[in-house]
């Protein structure tokens, strides 16, 4: 162990680039990804520093001096909203004695005041007030750290990196038009649920990339989610089977028919593991009254979003690496974020969006918008935490994908490993 | 470190190597035996994962599809009876994505299905049901690990090992008449106890070998105990001890031939450091009434196990490195075993058998049978933190054992750094 | 990582080094200093078992067999008034098996008796009894081990050095005529409380070595401190607030010349960064009614302390390296200690003394007595807390001390650094 903050040594480096070089395609990763505190600092090097990271919502900081905190890793970072409405993200440390500069989750502000001596920043970071320190002092070199901060349709994202990927331009412009409808601008939170998941971040996220495991945890996701939306191996199912599935497939082409008709994006993109800013989405049939991600599949907020007026668009499901899912409904968009907090310990953060007009008890009730999705949350928690216990015994050895449901999960772990070989290179 | 999960690196290998080497016989280990996270690793792989382990009682498991779980280190171990009234032990990990495949500490099933994608295995640890996975996957290459299993007349030792130490045998061969007339498979559980200690498991060990604590701390213990059983130092006492110390030989020497002419073996029997499965076994009298390790020196069960009808026959002790210990009086049994949970933490597990047919509230009374070990126990626990407490201070240096009442700890000691030296081999 | 208990491995030492060489006076020290649990235990092997360390006062041990215990790093010992009234130091762990002596924090003894074989020393660490362990054990080779230890004037430090630093004799040649005026051996204590801080010692320290946030943080402590007592920038001030600092300037000097008329010594001394036994102690006016650190600037205690007839004596400080800082009034003494227990874990012990004649409810108010330094204790807590939670992030560097308001503090850093340099070589 050395005394530097972050960083392997020498010989756990060595040991990384071995385990790196034998993984097995199709495999789940060795033991040691998913318990080794050494590889998760790696990853928050080699990853959540360097990567572009889904961190909030714009209507989170709608007027200047409103500011949102997060955490990454050791990094804490403050999100605000400036004097000409610009979003600004600094590393909330006083470049005095260190101090933390603001600490709750959000809040307003006129200026950025250090509670230990005042030293006093202005919400571009630029250091305005420092009491004692002499007449030869430079406030200039003593303005905050900033951090890339860019919105994609209302989705904030932030990058640690002194240069950020630049293939973000291209997200943006993918996105944009698929997420333009739902209006982020004009949401609200409804609600907003933090779940502390025991296992490590990419158990989270392999747990967020197939649906192998819904028909057997999910009782209430199931209810708006088809059961072929997800895969299955053709060659293990009866005539009835493959009949529905059949089905299944018509209606999606039914459907993205008739939505991009009303100028509704639907086709599926898919660049999970093939650029640094990796990501994904479609827009999928919802089952039976085919309006939301409830439990009566019925809009959960009777204000629709934006200028929406067909209750009945689906799903549009926008996956991004290495830590975030979205779903986003006519009524209602539901946004998570993974924040690792140690090898073993992962935060899940979850928050319900609906119309900024729409009024809690008439237009939307909060225990129908987040009911499903709160259940599901606590499922996958439980099976993340059965998935983390294994992968602590000497007797875990990486088993098989199934190449028919799982093959998002493998674009993950092909996406990290080429992200943390990059990051070694 | 590095990034394996267990192992030693090469500077740790070479310092607990010259730690074994520089070894005072007679004096109690250095400090880093009891306090080193890396030697409480080299511990659970070198003697935990190599030597046979008792972990419970046949009569957990009487029906097929029961099963026990136990945690020996970071393995998670299911010991179950099979279809065939065979016991069964697994790793208890699932082969598709590592799920923990059973969660809590017993149960029964019908087949091992995991949680997760319901990848099912049957009693004998076969894959037979994989949703998903394709028609070229190979089910047959995918079974659950086994882990060895054996009984010694009811008591379920398992071993980790590829291959499991073989002088198992010769315990079988010598104990097995010891321990019959107890007749195992005809008890239940009537009260069992889980105490974590605030130390080291082998200042737990050293304290179960000695009864030098005894008199200073254990008021409950020493009433069926006779005060000249573990030793004494002759030249330190007065002719009053000196004949009391006669007359106990004296009555040891006649119990002893009493026991023997009815079939009851009683001779001392010691390899507690000549072999790899390393045991001991003595039959004792007990104090006052003479029947049982009970406040009242009486038998706590008015049912007898198996076929005795005699209430006095002492105290059967049965010791095994590196974990147990446990006492057989004509009525019950008392059965104790330790599990390391980290460097400075201590399961010890104790039950209390007594006949299957013995009536709870009528035959016998749960407190009555648990109080003597119960109070021991906990003294225990505070003596093993106070040796915990005084082991992590720079200031502590080995110190010597009494060589007329601690011999047996020197033969715990010795087989321990045996075994040690045998791993590093 | 060896298997030392103590002691940095070959690769941390050299990045220790460097860290110390690249040094840049005038900042707060790099991130490591404050989270890195290596130089944490280097600063435990290097500066608190090397240097004398405050952590008692004798009123606590008044009579023979009296004792206190301090936990030091990971070393627990036991500070005893012997039968001749001296007073003597050891390390509380018994020389059998190691098992911790003394459990509780204070008490009172007749000899030494360990708890798990009745080991039992004399109250001058001699080993008077020990069971079975046979004619030929020598017990004269067995005694507790000693600590160094001294009164200065009632205020008791150790040393756990081999050779203790000789320059402790300076400091008692310098402050007993300081300290003696106001007779701890006749004290007792009226109040102790134990504050637990999120952060390292230095920063506890660094905290405790500056009054730059005062003004911002400590409502009730400014009301006895002057605003100027602690430095200012003298070009940043306007006309009335340099006329202000002048009449500060004066009432320190007419002060300090009344009370050295009274034979109270007053002028500044300051040893804090040239000698191994690091100090510094003045004697500064208070605001206001001029006599105590209270709320209303009062004497809390009507008995004034020894022989002492004035009330208003202001305060004499007295702050030593590395861990305390004491405050000597005419009515009470608030007396702190700062125990380091991990990297990010500080316990601030304070301690407040009246006359040992004093009645609590007659004499004095406990609540009275003790409310400016609870509330300043709480606050200071929440900064050092702030300034742990930046010194963890990434983006934490060093900042530049106020050359007018943290010249102590960056005393402070250089007699720290000096040290290691010193234990290093």
């Amino acid at each position: 162990m050395t005394l530097k903050q972050t960083g392997l040594s020498g010989e756990s480096l060595a040991a990384l680039r071995s385990l790196i070089a034998r993984r097995q395609p199709g495999y789940s990763l060795e033991a040691p990804f998913y318990t080794s505190p050494e590889i998760f600092d790696a990853d928050m090097e080699l990853i959540f520093s360097r990567t572009w990271i889904y961190v909030a919502v714009e209507p989170e900081v709608p007027e200047p001096g409103d500011y949102v905190t997060v955490n990454l890793g050791r990094n804490s970072i403050v999100i605000l909203r400036d004097d000409d409405m610009g979003l600004r993200a600094f590393h909330n440390v006083c470049r005095h004695r260190g101090a933390k500069l603001v600490q709750g989750e959000s809040g307003a502000v006129g200026n950025l005041v250090c509670p230990y001596h005042q030293w006093t920043y202005d919400l571009e970071g630029k250091l305005i007030y420092a009491e004692h320190m002499g007449e030869d002092f430079d406030k200039s070199c003593f303005g905050l750290k900033k951090v890339h901060v860019r919105s994609i349709a209302g989705l904030i994202f932030i990058c640690l990196a002194a240069e950020a990927p630049a293939d973000i331009d291209e997200l943006d412009r993918v996105m944009t038009p698929y997420l333009a409808p739902h209006d982020i601008a004009n949401t609200k939170i409804a609600a907003s649920a933090d779940l502390i998941e025991k296992g490590n971040w990419k158990l989270t996220l392999e747990n967020n990339r197939e649906c192998y495991h819904c028909s057997g945890n999910h009782p209430e996701l199931t209810i708006p989610l088809f059961a072929y939306g997800f895969g299955f191996a053709p060659g293990q199912m009866d005539e009835t089977e493959l009949a529905q599935a059949a089905r299944y497939d018509e209606l999606v082409a039914t459907s993205h028919a008739r939505w991009e008709s009303c100028g509704i994006p639907s086709a599926e993109v898919d660049h999970l593991d093939d650029c640094i800013t990796g990501f994904r989405t479609q827009r999928l049939p919802i089952d039976q009254s085919g309006e939301s991600q409830t439990l009566d599949t019925k809009v959960a907020s009777r204000k629709l979003l934006g200028k929406l007026t067909d209750t009945a668009l689906g799903g549009l499901s926008f996956w991004t690496q290495p830590n975030s899912w979205h779903h986003f409904m006519s009524d209602h968009i539901v946004t998570f974020t993974t924040i690792p907090i140690d090898a073993e310990t992962t935060l899940v953060r979850t928050k319900w969006l609906v119309h900024k007009d729409a009024r809690e008890g008439i237009d939307y009730d909060v225990e129908n918008l987040t009911s499903v999705w709160n259940a599901t949350n606590q499922q996958d928690a439980t099976l993340v935490e059965y998935a983390q216990a294994g992968a602590r015994t000497p007797a875990y050895e990486p088993g098989p994908y199934s190449p028919f449901t799982e093959t998002l999960v493998e674009k993950f772990c092909k996406w990290y490993l080429d992200r943390l070989k990059a990051g070694l290179a």
